[in-house]
């Protein structure tokens, strides 16, 4: 199995194009779609989709990402071994913050060109090496093949989650299609803040004290409530309507969780 | 086989999760995606593509459909056995006008938590209670052991089309990519009509007289015409135009089809 | 294995239902969408969608292409067989493109009923015509089977590139999702104009000199060059942003590359 994330929307036949290469080299692959609409060039985005879906994978599953701006310079083209599976794609942080959470094994440059299409563009990296990477890697092909070691992948900067006496202080990671508000605050990261009410202050304007509930449904329709998504992050929801629009969230935007005045 | 249709729309990565869940259980699925752009929230609008859709699916295709306003609350998780396969979702109308279309024999609840994920959110039940649900029955799990069965199953809350002496009243169901207006109102509602010409009214608007055709081709580019869709319903198209731009509809207006005043 | 080009979108259950068809007749495909975000109507660019993606796909692919402003008139449906695979769609131009490149060896019409849907609408023949012909040819029915040999198919009216002792002209073929500018002009157009420089001119603008190079990092960020794309044809690209909007491009503009006044 096979994953792919990009961000080079489903209107260009760039996916298609990759898919072909897979299918060639592996034709029994199967390959599902991640998402290809990534913000064009948006390395942190692209991560943290890939991190939210690697997880409910089987293991063995090798992932392809290709947010890659730097495509045609001197950017790496590595593949990651984890304890679950495999990520192809640019060095670029990326590939790393989901593959850090399945436990990094190694990490390999592709630097073998028999491993590649035969002609390799300066500007598809991701049909004319990464894809048949991932493909060699599903048929079995041992990554000690691909190219020499490396210890010193780029990270992805995400903002660190800063903790306080009763608040923290994280960012606005992704705004979902329902207006869902997704942070990059964990519910143990709110510890003893008490249960069941919070004080949430998006960007520079006051906090609006919110429940934290178990389920959208907690709220009246049209309400605002915070909860604990499917990721294990603490958004920001509307029953039934968009917190992004009602806050004007935006990606970036700096938030700030406190213990609820009532406690 | 099994098909998916879903509000979560293709940006987010909610549906590669519901599908790598999926894989996980029964890794020789074939999976088709019916649509995931469904409007939030929209019940009626996933019900009626999922019945558009489903008659052209192999016999014993699991069918899964989420969209789930209701998701945690005390709204039950269903499948539905009919004579040409399964239904899985949520219990609130949305499977029932594609079951009933194939003869449902007979539906479930959904409690048996060994059919789950081992960990059930209480805001994506598509991934965590319907994703494994279908990928067990995709693996001949019997119905049975999913839970109890019931027989009041919620029904979808269609505009009944009225038939008069010479007008029948009835909706527009859906707006496609191209235009068309579809309604609910079927060529046997029109029945003694007369042939070849109709009187249709949108909302408040006068009426317009166009030809029931029999393609888009028998109208002059730009004319607006009637026809008898791929799905059974009437629509009104413009020959390589669009007809809801043309006649300002939307989704839910109430439409009025009179004999033509030259017959 | 199969490949989908359309204008449906995949809000619409349209593509589902091809789908269905194909693999209810051939339940072992593999289905790869190169794009049902073709604009509607417009065969010319879903040939170049086509065109491009083809290449990429092992020998042997069943290519489904529809962009059908004529179903239901008398055009007509046919069956290509190249060296490499089969091409099955409208006689409107639409799969000529790419075929012509693999080398055509035989066309015939699709005029056997056995080999379509029991019931074949008149607005629909990429379900009801088109997908089963080609779920048919992925089982190995002789393309002898469908119907007649045809010699005189419908070809895609793409401007020609003029070329001149010091110039050539072409036109604006497609503006990627990255708003990449793509040419119907080939690098073997402009040979002997230099290397490294052209001058480049839309619809009625005066010229812009730019460098011809590798990889879009080439340029400085923001700063426009033409380079090869991964298709073949010459691009229009903006390191790190849009060249289609920098220059108000549109598909179909006039486009004229000259010697550098530098060389």
């Amino acid at each position: 199995m096979l994953s792919l994330t990009s961000d080079f929307g489903l209107r260009d036949p760039y996916v298609a194009e990759i898919k072909a290469v897979i299918l060639g080299i592996c034709p029994t692959a199967t390959i599902v779609d991640i998402t290809h609409e990534v913000d064009k060039f948006n390395v942190h985005a692209g991560a943290f989709m890939l991190a939210s879906a690697a997880p409910y994978f089987p293991n063995g599953t090798v992932h392809i990402a290709v947010v890659d701006p730097g495509v045609g310079t001197a950017r790496r083209p590595i593949v990651v071994e984890t304890e679950r599976g495999f990520f192809v794609g640019p060095d670029n942080g990326l590939l790393l913050l989901a593959a850090e959470a399945q436990g990094i094994k190694q990490i390999r440059l592709i630097g073998n060109r028999k491993l590649m299409q035969p002609q390799v563009s300066d500007t598809f990296h991701g049909r004319d090496v990464f894809a048949p990477a991932a493909a060699h890697l599903a048929n079995d092909v041992k990554i000690e093949q691909f190219g020499a070691e490396i210890t010193d992948p780029e990270k992805p900067l995400f903002t660190k989650v800063k903790r306080g006496a009763d608040s923290v202080a994280g960012e606005v990671l992704h705004l979902d299609g329902f207006g869902n508000i997704i942070t990059n605050i964990r519910l143990t990261d709110v510890d003893g803040f008490g249960e069941g009410m919070l004080q949430i202050a998006f960007a520079e304007n006051p906090p609006v004290q919110m429940k934290l509930s178990r389920t959208y449904a907690d709220a009246e329709p049209g309400e605002a409530l915070a909860l604990v998504g499917s990721h294990g992050f603490i958004e920001v929801a509307l029953n039934l309507g968009s917190a992004a629009k009602k806050f004007s969230a935006k990606v970036g935007d700096r938030i700030v969780l406190k213990k609820s005045l009532n406690f």
